[in-house]
């Protein structure tokens, strides 16, 4: 069978597990949730970085992202950072819908599944 | 090719959908839809337990939940049922957006990836 | 490692990934957003088979299926074409949701996960 590994894990989730060569993240919201939508999104963007590189992998490998909007009007801002840290890398598949978070000054959370 | 294995299906979809070692389950809700979410939150986890059980996996082998609340304000409910059940099983990656159902007594869906 | 090959990418997602022998789709939404939810449901589904068609798989192979309604009451609307479409085909594990889209006259979105 394919080893399953986490990582940070607490009494609720892990922020990270690894089955075989698939790669699932926790839900990232921002760490600073006072800004807006893009510079929220940027944070997201770079906690990604640094757990898919705690693993050994990064963003050239992500396979899907489901990404939600409290304000589906946050569309444009959230693809202005998401279009300047996909960069060059190989854009995954992808879904954007509008949804509600525990904390009112979430506007976006952005769920990754990744390779190894 | 991997084999695909599916149980308790009906016209519209699997309860369970085994494809390799990665077992899909169909988004859960509480067959008394009755009670409040916490309840409704116990409920789920326990029919999860059934259904991993029938394909000879458990809530130790969870990889990733997406937990869809209808009123984000019932999110420490939702993780009291969820911390009871998990235990000292290990927790996988997790998400909690808020969302509508299509009946308007759920409280609480949950859509589970495991590995066998 | 296992290949990850990608299908009409853009610079914001790849409309196909496949990683091994799991295959992602990005969310799909109607080309033609002015019909009603059951004609939405059909292109979505139609799209689905070109894209599965385009990596050598097809809707007898799907192993989840998450679908976002703008309106939940649409719930039955979708399932008479949904139905129509799996006919004998095997059912996927499956979750309906409620949700809002960047665009107002969405009133579907779906995501595939498949096998080759």
């Amino acid at each position: 069978m394919a080893a399953i590994t986490r990582h940070q894990s607490n009494q609720k989730l892990s922020r990270v597990v690894v089955h075989g060569e698939t790669v699932y993240l926790s839900g990232l919201t921002a760490e600073d949730k006072t800004v807006d939508t893009e510079a929220q999104t940027r944070q997201v963007l770079a906690r990604a970085d640094e757990l898919l590189a705690g693993v050994g992998t990064d963003r050239s490998k992500l396979l899907l992202t489901q990404i939600y909007l409290r304000d589906t009007g946050d569309f444009d801002a959230m693809n202005r950072a998401w279009i300047d840290w996909l960069g060059e890398a190989a854009p995954p598949a992808r879904i954007t819908v509008g949804a509600d978070f525990a904390l009112a000054e979430i506007r976006v959370e952005i769920l990754f599944t990744a390779a190894l």
